[in-house]
């Protein structure tokens, strides 16, 4: 079955980052934009953009209280009594969004880095706009990677959720806390053609041949065995090995104690944020995806 | 010339981990030996190990308040007003060490990871035992890099000054916080043959049959060209390139502002700590070390 959308035109572009404050490369690039923003500039919409946790980015933190990349969910920002530190930014930050873009078509993009092996990655939910998105992302940088996750609160409580539109960029690997030229390049490429691609579409210079491509669809999450900083750790033939094969058998995890454990799953999936610092402190060890192939069509 | 020495008996090996509370390998090592410790045995000496800044393990920081591992010179620890965190947790660290090996020959082995690109490092002072022992570890394990810094108020203020010997173990690369199973392996085979040794050196069994290698001096700090957190990052020529030859004319920095910034250094070096997280607070960028070879012999 074909996935097809059409898309309002397109006002604004938001671009964030800082959403995790030790993840430096979306930080870096708003700093460089904020000096020289020449290279945002599409004829069709305004591209405006922001760090979204600066308290964090100065510690060098992830958060400082809970993620405020799970703060978004409109139940929670309703929640009175919700006053963490992140919490009341996430407020602000949606409130700020619904005044500066009242009566506007949004496309908000959060930058993201993982410390797992996992390429150019676009995140996006299952609605078909933001799929779509992501496949004609694909489309254009085939080394890009589509990650969906079905609609969910778990979606709908990142910041993207907040546009119209909305997709992460998610690049690795690269450590918590450091800057990598080769992963600034992959960043500001996959922002770039983001931004081709919403001027195409606004301005009809967008392609509607359907085309095929695959992606990957979100299954589950992965836990440790023994939980968060216990004896298991990736054991070392799953480490790096994002988007490969996982066969059932295959070695996973290794500890002094535990030894080797194998994925005891009944069938081939894909596995994903391996050894991804951030999900420690959750006791995650990776997370499982599907790969899919559909054909994709844009609507006028 | 060579490079000779003898060893009193060593009755005691040390072994400490996590003196910076975010390498996770040397903590989690440590806490597979306090469970079982028979990996450790020789039966020419005692091992004992320890954790040596456990708070900042728990908080997943390189230290508290102050790097640990530079808070070791004796005139810092007589200094009546070093009341930091880490400024008292290496006085009572060191008075223990006194009291518990009072008389003895020690050797104490601290362990560290790095997030730059430099394999198994063993990291000494150029005190003719220290280096000895290194380069006998690398005569074993011919991949180990030895890592010399002359002797100075910069290695005195380690922690593994405080043995009668002492080297550190530094594996990477590795993201800050993170465990990988190879860089577990990495770390435990160079303790063990550092144990296996100090063994040989006690009961007579190290070959006294002068031999050769090669190892690195520590020449120079290079500082990023606009301080820390600037708009120069490592240049993507130079990233993970620890250890090769860094010729006159190299890309090193590259900003969107500064643009591509070239090595003016006269003469060839390698670079190494390329990238290393925890050298951002400083504004370090990476060190540069000479390549020595030198005949090294052991004295009865």
């Amino acid at each position: 079955m074909q996935i097809k959308s059409s898309f309002n035109k397109i006002d604004n572009v938001v671009i964030s980052g800082g959403t995790h404050g030790n993840e430096a490369t979306g930080v870096y690039l708003i700093e460089e934009w904020e000096k020289d923003c020449s290279f945002l500039k599409r004829n069709s919409f305004e591209t405006d953009f922001f760090c979204s946790n600066p308290r964090a980015v100065d510690l060098n933190l992830r958060y400082t209280e809970t993620d405020l990349n799970r703060c978004f969910l409109d139940k929670d920002l309703e929640d009175e009594s919700a006053v963490s530190y992140e919490e009341l930014l996430a407020y602000k930050i949606k409130n700020n969004l619904k005044k500066n873009y009242a009566g506007k078509t949004t496309l908000l993009v959060d930058m993201h880095t993982t410390t797992s092996n996992m390429g150019i990655n676009i995140m996006c939910d299952d609605e078909a706009p933001n799929l779509l998105l992501a496949a004609m992302v694909k489309h254009r940088l085939p080394e890009v990677h589509v990650y969906c996750i079905k609609k969910s609160d778990r979606t709908d409580s990142c910041l993207r959720s907040s546009g119209t539109y909305g997709i992460g960029i998610e690049v690795g690997p690269i450590p918590q806390g450091i800057l990598r030229h080769d992963v600034v390049e992959s960043m500001r490429k996959a922002v770039a053609a983001v931004l081709d691609i919403a001027h195409e579409i606004n301005t009809g210079g967008a392609d509607e041949t359907p085309f095929s491509i695959e992606y990957f669809s979100h299954i589950a999450e992965v836990a440790y065995p023994d939980g968060p900083f216990g004896d298991a750790m990736i054991h070392k033939d799953l480490e790096g090995r994002d988007y490969e094969i996982l066969h059932p058998g295959d070695n996973i995890f290794y500890g002094a104690e535990c030894g080797n454990i194998q994925y005891e799953g009944k069938e081939e999936v894909h596995p994903v944020f391996i050894n991804e610092a951030a999900y420690y402190e959750k006791g995650l060890a990776f997370s499982t995806v599907k790969k899919e192939h559909r054909e994709f069509k844009l609507l006028k």
